[in-house]
């Protein structure tokens, strides 16, 4: 029987995050993570940290990492917000923006979190569809809304769109906010980031989970102009004045302060990304030309579901959808080499032995 | 001028939180913060993370720190929430269980981040005064409302409630959600968690921020019966899958394992409170008992904010709080012994020159 305090409480659907298996001996192809550690610079910040200062709160204005988010970005501290993953950030943005009743715009086939945010906080919103070739279609985001967000490169699909396309979208939209969503722009694409400056109403969001290796500690943050962040914060510091604790903010920006590392790391995912998509297409695949961790495949001959379950038989774990368009299609983060040659060598087998 | 998209979006008067001034020597008795560090065990506990696991999300059901947190509480792991400081807590109950529509109650005289809450999240409410004597009038809470809460100790005035009357609050109010904010019941309380099995309607927040030593880790937690949890949990997922990073996992589960320590730690304060009460009486100062890990006092013949600023240039900071009914009064956190006697001498010497 329902409770009488239960008719007084918010309700959601909450977002289902991907498997987090416990195998030791696994390969975990399936939460876009990054194969590689993050810089060495980070153990050292965290080496250095003195475990008594733990008694006081932590720099609410987070001001050390957000001078090494605006040095490495040219942008000024001003211009820079900070929160608990890109979730937090986005979650934040949502509920800050997206406050004119109006619906807001963005991609049916997209980040899975938009419609949650929407819905827990009682936004109405429409899902624009790709076209065909799962491309954002620019135009869809020319009528009137209560603003826009889309990721770039999308996920799922790992495509690009180019920033002349995105700023056609921004230029349509001056009247409501603009959230670029770029957690996966590090590994391919050109960050809108250069357009802050030119369209106050663009807001470009990214983390550390993905292209710096550190999502386990739970950092992102948006570049925006000035205004644009002092109403996100005047929101943040109304949820919550202390959201990134002392080993957060000393391991941001030890990491930003190891750029080579970072462009090596990067570098050596989108290598092996290039040599995965050569091998899957042998292997009677086909997928847009990501430019994320990950690619977004479907195989001519076997139903997603089907290679999902064998695959995860076999401890491999990729991300499957049970969802309207994208329901045949496997995500696959890119993983080590190695990890990279243990799925290929099994769907070689499994595609010539079926 | 105002920007078109500025009319979109949630303004809000955010929380103001207490100076954190950076100054090496100084005497800070104005966060509330615990003046003795966190437990070794939370050192080790640091000194073994991996800094390279940190390229994993981490568990987004805190499954370590939850049983670790159940066992000392005596509950069920499905009874315990945890969450980003308990400001994050509280605002994810706000989010979840004040939705009726109808207004909540509180204090007038009480956490000045309720109302804050409330606002961002358009909840109408109704603040209750306290009496004369700054306490709380539990027959206030009786009437209709969209839930109640209310700390315990309640702050700034330290005052603690007993525990029956609390209940009375509870049994009156079976149709919404109760939340008991018990951020400094250590130091002195008796916790209303052995009434979560006997009234589903109770929600008991705490922190790891204060007598745990571990403001700058930010882990606050809640436990209730297991439907209210599972409510809290959906909206945290809709929000923020992964909220608690590695560090805090790993420190929070540590600190819970010296028992020894927290007692020790939570003896000493109270100890140095009692002495130190006892010396601001004899200067002329009044409090309430508070049972908090601060004092809440006034003086008879100099006005607080006069106090305040004197303090300050000695950079001895206490907190003041410049809002009807308090504005008389300093809220002086509890420190070292050497600390409050820096504090003590100086008034002294204040009330003997002036």
């Amino acid at each position: 029987m329902r409770k009488a305090w239960e008719k007084n409480i918010r309700t959601v659907v909450p977002y289902t995050p991907g498997e987090q298996p416990k195998f030791l001996e696994m390969v975990k192809l399936n939460t876009n993570e990054n194969p590689y550690p993050p810089s060495p610079r980070v153990k050292e910040a965290l080496d250095a940290i003195n475990y008594e200062n733990l008694r006081l709160y932590p720099d609410p204005a987070c001001e050390e990492l957000v001078a090494a988010l605006a040095a490495r970005y040219q942008v000024s501290p001003e211009e820079v917000f900070v929160g608990v993953g890109s979730d937090d950030v986005l979650s934040m943005c949502f509920l800050t923006f997206f406050h004119s009743g109006k619906p807001i715009f963005f991609p049916d086939v997209t980040y899975s979190f938009y419609d949650v945010w929407a819905d827990v906080y009682g936004i109405p919103y429409e899902r624009q569809p790709l076209n065909d070739r799962f491309e954002i279609v620019k135009e869809d985001y020319y009528r009137e809304n209560g603003g826009v967000i889309f990721p770039n490169p999308n996920a799922p699909t790992g495509l690009l769109m180019e920033l002349s396309e995105i700023e056609e979208i921004i230029r349509h939209n001056q009247d409501v906010v603009v959230v670029v969503d770029e957690a996966y722009i590090d590994f391919g694409g050109k960050s809108a980031v250069e357009l802050i400056h030119k369209y106050d109403n663009l807001l470009v969001v990214q983390t550390f989970s993905k292209s710096r290796s550190m999502a386990g500690m739970r950092i992102g943050y948006a570049m925006g102009n000035k205004d644009l962040i002092r109403y996100l914060s005047d929101v943040k510091y109304s949820v919550n004045s202390y959201t990134m604790n002392l080993p957060a903010l000393a391991a941001g920006k030890a990491a930003l302060e190891d750029e080579a590392y970072f462009q090596e790391n990067v570098n050596r995912i989108i290598s092996t990304r290039e040599r995965t998509k050569k091998e899957l297409s042998k292997l009677g695949f086909t997928f847009g030309d990501s430019k994320a961790n990950f690619i977004f495949a479907t195989h001519e001959r076997f139903q997603a579901r089907e290679l999902f379950e064998a695959l995860k038989i076999k401890k491999i774990f990729v991300r499957y959808f049970n969802k309207p368009r994208i329901d045949n299609y496997l995500r696959i983060s890119i993983g080590t080499d190695q990890e990279m040659d243990t799925l290929l060598e099994f769907l070689k087998k499994y595609v010539k032995e079926n």
